[in-house]
């Protein structure tokens, strides 16, 4: 939530120069995005994001995430489409940094997900996936399955530090997550769908944003990340089953799941929790008290964990 | 430089509802304001600046202070005016903080100084201090020479550690300023009119931000303020003559030093270099050197110090 890397209105100009955007009227840094450095950019043209891309983020997968966005925006998805410069560049460097100016999109992150949000948010999700079925290029899931126990383990038996739940609740979650349904449709997918990474006007979607989880994966999967991300109360203690109906319906009305993949939703929604949960425990865990940085808790997605593999696809669908 | 109070969506129609401002279209949080949160939004009628006061600032100041930006901006002068809800007032609270909906102003912070923009920026605070001729609030400067001695005092010794120069340049500094010109013209001054806290689009100034620091005291010595931030490179190792005059001549455009406030004007400049030297200072010595806070570098101004300890009148005109 902070700039990491200043830009001055002078390394702006120079930057600008090699566009044809117009000249900066105002330049803003915005306090998004956790990983990188963001600013606001009003030009006598348009609106754009400047993201210089911080140490977090792989420079080398940066072609792959561009060439995503930008083929979703082309597609007319609300996707945030990279601006090519004069030379047709999108990528470039600032101060030091991978760098890239970015279509400015309108809307409001959502923070109480109402169900007529969450339908919505089901329709851009299978709308995306849709649009995606001919972006083949892959990208591993550095966070899938086969990380959670390495990922467990990094946390060296200091989960109860957090709270006196969250062992147990760690070693249910990856004895399920052993038998990982397997043979499900692949795409590519955002697989980090929150509330804070979509942009709403009303009950419209304006923006999916923050696409630098994007892999390739089960596309059922981006489903249930979004599912946990959605249809819940933040700290995980209350299901909300319209939320989830919605969300199913939202979604199935774009794009249909097979039987496979339907019987597998419980399943790869206790993954995509125990995904969060063991995320947020190892950035806990490394993150000093003092910090300027907020801790996120680890036990809001452990809860949402143990709903989950006591549930039923019906459940899921709000039935 | 982040959002210490989050804002929801949820938060935000809420506020808004007792305003006539439209509904919100974007809002993002931006890294500006060392000491507040502040947010940009976009409504359907147009934009603002929402800040959250911090503890920082004292809650029993911030009548004075919007009570000024609503002077300068119904003056005509480039100053964010403060919005009214349908009540009619402009301080309110949100999140537990003490909160204001402020215009928006374009433009983009200088970070090379033009001898152009330091001309602009010189007729700007006489502008302003011409306008102020009847703002006749008081509100003393709690960082006047008075504070010097005590802050000083509060580094216990420790200069040192920061530069082997400084403690002789702030013991030089507190002798000089120990004889402090008296019986000047007072005003409210801005008394932090850095470049950050300027807008700018080419040489124009669109903004004059940031009041959190203004007060009453002598007229010139917010002259002597503006000097040390704009006519020296950032290091303060070297002095710029033509920023100088460009500053001092669009200055007295618009107001006139008397005799006195001319002849004052080295001291009180390094008056102003002793000021930015000791919080600069204190702040270094009071900042962790792991905290996501880059620490301003005290010697920039122990070094302007030296040069206006050094100056003439003459010299401060670009003669």
């Amino acid at each position: 939530m902070a700039v990491y890397t200043p830009v001055s209105a002078a390394d702006l100009a120079e930057f600008l120069a090699g566009y044809d955007v117009g000249e900066a009227v105002s330049f803003k840094g915005i306090a998004e995005g956790v990983e990188n450095s963001n600013f606001l950019l009003e030009t006598t043209r348009s609106r754009f994001i400047l993201t210089l891309y911080e140490k977090r983020v792989d420079e080398g997968d940066l072609p792959w995430f561009l060439a995503l966005m930008g083929h979703l925006a082309a597609r007319g998805l609300p996707v945030p489409g990279p601006i090519a410069d004069r030379q047709g560049q999108v990528l470039q460097r600032l101060n030091g940094r991978p760098a890239c100016l970015i279509e400015f999109l309108p809307g409001v992150s959502v923070t109480e997900a109402t169900p007529a949000a969450a339908r919505a948010v089901g329709a851009a999700l299978g709308q995306m996936h849709a649009a995606l079925s001919d972006f083949t290029a892959p990208r591993p899931n550095a966070l899938g399955p086969a990380s959670w126990p390495p990922l467990a383990a990094r946390c060296e038996g200091r989960l109860g530090e957090i709270d006196a739940d969250l062992p147990d609740a760690v070693t249910r979650g990856l004895a399920a997550c052993a038998d990982w349904p397997a043979g499900l449709p692949q795409s590519t997918i955002h697989a980090d769908l929150f509330p804070d990474n979509v942009l709403m006007r009303g009950a419209d979607v304006t923006g999916l944003i923050d696409f630098y989880f994007a892999c390739t994966d089960a596309r059922a999967y981006d489903v249930a990340v979004t599912h946990a991300a959605w249809c819940f109360s933040s700290d995980g203690r209350q299901f909300f089953p319209e939320r989830s109906a919605a969300l199913m319906a939202g979604y199935l009305g774009e794009i249909a799941l097979t039987p496979a993949e339907r019987a597998a939703l419980p399943r790869l929604a206790a993954g995509a929790a125990l995904r969060f949960t063991l995320t947020r425990a190892f950035d806990w865990l490394n993150t000093p008290p003092d910090a300027m940085v907020t801790r996120k808790d680890p036990m809001a997605f452990a809860r949402r964990l143990g709903w989950y593999l006591a549930a039923t696809p019906e459940q899921m669908h709000g039935r």
